[in-house]
């Protein structure tokens, strides 16, 4: 049963990174320079990926799939803390798996590295704290509302969150680590990752907190 | 209980402001001058906020996030008069902080006005009543025909609305006063907010006579 | 009762015109000449506008909004000849209504003639055949299939059918007259409406010989 | 009974076809150049009529429109091997039918040959592996979770699939075939189809033996 969930978290994570880093080498390719148009196919592409991920591996793992959820999960007592590590070394492992298939599949070389891509400074962090934040309210708020409009509600948030945040929303640090190793459009600079991911970690502490309370029965 | 009534139109309309503000100024940077473009992206990333913050905080407070759909719901006796005032107030003041947090996000001034973006005119103002009784009728012909469909009928809506109407659909007092604080691509010049707020105060009127009957069982 | 029915639509269809003439003036106004992206914010505001009427008011009159989709039901037996003569001249007046309203909203003179719109010829025709047939089928296949899916299984066709057939896919003889009063990116020069409605008929002649026994039981 | 599923069948696949290169047409003829902006409306569309047709038609004759789902289901032991076999000639006849009634609505010669749009190599061939793998994930996983959700499911993923594989996600075997015949935006040389086919086959190979485990309960 583990070793199904474990699968689900590792499938799910590297089918996310095809949809982040694919769109995003699509849509700057065909864009013609407009960085918009190339954004909304990225924003879009991941929306869609995540809403049919989250539905059909949910029942199995949970679809986490992030482990700033797997963290936020386990501060709940909702998972142990042994399998919980074990679904963050997945995920980042398979998010990298993710990336490199999606090389694969646009004729790139396999290895890289975001050599050009900054994302670094005080918009992009505060943005990467909100954006963690508003993902674990979508996700806490639905569990208490309405369970089964969680994967329609983490799609079209993601969707909207490209856009509403300087940094794009990562939100997730397997898909930063990942992203990482990538040089294109989706692609972060390594030496911003540590950065994206502490911000990300400080969102979980914030959503905790305030979250605890806001959907107290 | 009250407490959590209100934190919940708190925290829903900043993250409202957030989405409207942010993805207008994400948009704008991005579309190389092509305002259609961006406008997508505006209208796309706020229906996307409103299905996530209607679905989680709706059995909370009722998620209104909006002083004319507070007054509706009054006028029907839906709310008492006391807690929709404070509704009110949370609501704009909430409303500004978000647009502040989103400014912090996109390394703006925190502080800003809105000099350069005029907004009036018969136009204008016809489209205010007229976005303002469409949300109206959404809502309360939802409430008759289908409630669980409301979060994404508002989305869905508003969506549309930013295109169908020339002033794309502010529809919302706090909204409005908040979007006075931003001189970005959703900004609005302070001085004609009063005339807005007015228009969309006749739209919940119009929309109370009018949609009492038609929605009668 | 009966006047409810007309009332809902009446409105609806009121609402169907203000989507589709507004967005296709705001979708033009803005895109630089790009026609797609206005044909893209056109055909979305479209869809997301026939979500929302058809869901709040379909319980109340079935949400027709179309006299092609009252024939249908009347070839059915599902409305009577004489509701649905009343249906059809609501709708056309309100259709008209709704233009009109849209040009108030937008600065134009209310009373135009699209003089310079043509759509004619055998692809716009064959088009329109198409286009009306797979609106009967979305609604009849969904009323055997699934109906609460209705008000989301016609906005979406609609909003692909914009793309997929050279008419844009008018498929409704009332939404046709109503856009021969506007001279705007949605307009119809007026010689033109005659064929067609006429085609939009044959596309209800062909889906009410067909799907019924597709969808037969 | 069996002539109502092969129905069902037939005019699924030629809508899906419609849509797909119709759109490609239009959005190609309007985008000035942008292919980002063709692509997106093509992969709107194409979302779009997936999800109207597998909802409509679903309960008659499963709503396959893709020999590599039926081939998929004849494996799980879902589907007879006789009916498979009619269900994938009619699906490759009527998936050209569709392209020839798609140029008979965009004024264009019925007969086509696609000469000139090459679709070869390895990102193409590794992408159609992933897009069929993806597809049969997503049908087979919505199947265990959620079978309700599949219309939207597939819609969503194939709308998404356009962007984050090299080839725009064909996937399917009679769409292929069907696309050699359109020397359009959606076309494809036909001297490439063969390899299509044989990846879109060894994506069902990948699927049946990995998803029979990750989605056995």
């Amino acid at each position: 049963m583990s070793v199904q969930k474990l699968a689900a978290e590792g499938l799910g994570t590297a089918m996310l990174l095809i949809s982040v880093v694919g769109s995003g080498i699509m849509g700057e390719t065909l864009a013609n320079g407009n960085v918009a148009i190339a954004l909304l196919a990225n924003a879009v592409a991941t929306g869609c990926m995540l809403y049919v991920i989250i539905t059909a591996l949910g029942p199995i793992s949970g679809a986490h799939f992030n482990p700033a959820v797997t963290l936020a999960f386990a501060l709940r007592g909702d998972i142990t803390p042994g399998l919980a590590v074990q679904y963050v070394v997945v995920q980042i492992i398979c998010g990298i798996l993710g990336v490199w298939a999606t090389h694969l599949m646009f004729d790139q070389s396999i290895l890289q590295s975001s050599a050009t891509i900054h994302r670094s400074g005080t918009a992009q962090w505060s943005s990467e704290i909100m954006a963690t934040f508003g993902l674990l309210f979508v996700i806490f708020g639905g569990l208490r509302s309405r369970p089964e409009a969680i994967p329609a509600m983490v799609g079209i948030y993601i969707t909207g969150a490209y856009w509403f945040t300087a940094s794009t929303s990562f939100a997730n640090p397997a898909v930063t680590i990942a992203r990482g190793f990538s040089d294109t459009f989706a692609g972060i600079y390594p030496g911003h990752i540590g950065m994206f991911i502490l911000m990300q970690l400080i969102g979980v502490g914030v959503a905790h907190l305030a979250l605890t309370r806001l959907f107290k029965d």
